[in-house]
């Protein structure tokens, strides 16, 4: 990947933009075709992340497990109806090797329920590799590192 | 507009950061400016939207209807100082059609009343489309759709 | 700097995200850096911005004093441990003028004690100066401005 900086911030941005089109407009079908299929996606409390702990809230190892999630969310029915918001910020590269890029974000989720206020349901860091693979950029790894040791109840979308 | 993807998304971003300081700077009365003459703007809910009922919060079919918006908004009285700011997120060029670009943004208003901690106001969804007039980008149509089904009790401000 | 707009939003973009991935990321030692060494940084309540009142919660006038705050962080016991997130929105380059960028944005930056959940700390508009020295840019100013009156209770990092 020696494209210039600019040009590929815009990509790894685009890339970004379409993950949480997926989530946010209940397009969860398109979610895992957006990573390759030998990857890996974990949602972690920032205090396991930083002690090196390996337990994960949500953990798939593979394109199909995240399909299976997928199945699951779409088969789960007493969860109640509510909007789910992504705010990113920051995206950044931080390296670039051997054709994986390391990229890090903020983000935070709002969540409405249908009678409630909009309130901040989970906010943290992604902790990122991206590859190629067909000429587009995909997820190889990624991480959600949240900030809370609260965990969130009703955690059934992905992040 | 056949300029690449990259100068057109930095153009569109222009156009959302400027209409974002119009209403947190409290500049509105260059807000109209960023329409087109013959435009249309909406405040609905999302199951409004999602269920095509007609029934919006706030509704202009003219620039002028948007001016008048502002002359309300100056003129209303009882109404609590407050600072309104926008947070915006994935701003996304969805369509490029016959000189009509279709944009999606995610959005939130944060407000902060004087004597009370800063809280979610709105948040929500932008479906725009925006065109080209007289060599720089305007709103042809501007939808903003909330998450909430709570109607937001003092919604003077544009969104 | 005569670069077209767009490289220039990058760069600045870039400055704004490495100052975020410092606070956040508890990288405080590199903060300082990001200051030419003839600097203001400052935190102020958007009233007395507006009105010119000089009162300041945090007030550094040299990249020494800017260290020194590092180490006043550092030093402080009496501090619940908490992560901080900055989101970023609307970064804006308003004037270009005698080597000068007037650069404006939009912040939040949201707070999770280890046992509660994540809310909005502060908010509100960074109004600075950015430079450029030795081919990087740099902050010569740096005005926080919040939305509240409140002054937030722990104000120990800087915004």
């Amino acid at each position: 990947m020696s494209i210039n900086p600019r040009e590929l911030r815009y990509e790894v941005e685009e890339l970004y933009y379409e993950y949480v089109e997926c989530l946010d407009d209940d397009e969860l079908e398109r979610w895992p075709e957006l990573f390759v299929e030998d990857c890996l996606y974990k949602i972690i409390p920032r205090e396991n992340f930083e002690r090196n702990l390996p337990i994960a809230l949500m953990r798939c190892e593979s394109k199909g497990m995240l399909k299976d999630r997928v199945t699951t969310v779409r088969e789960t029915s007493v969860y109640a109806p509510r909007a789910l918001r992504h705010l990113l910020s920051n995206i950044r590269i931080k390296g670039n090797e051997n054709g994986q890029l390391h990229v890090q974000a903020n983000y935070a989720v709002l969540e409405t329920l249908s009678d409630e206020e909009t309130h901040i349901f989970n906010a943290g860091r992604y902790i990122d590799c991206v590859v190629r693979e067909d000429g587009r950029l995909k997820f190889k790894e990624k991480l959600c590192v949240f900030d809370s040791l609260l965990v969130p109840g009703s955690l059934i979308y992905p992040i």
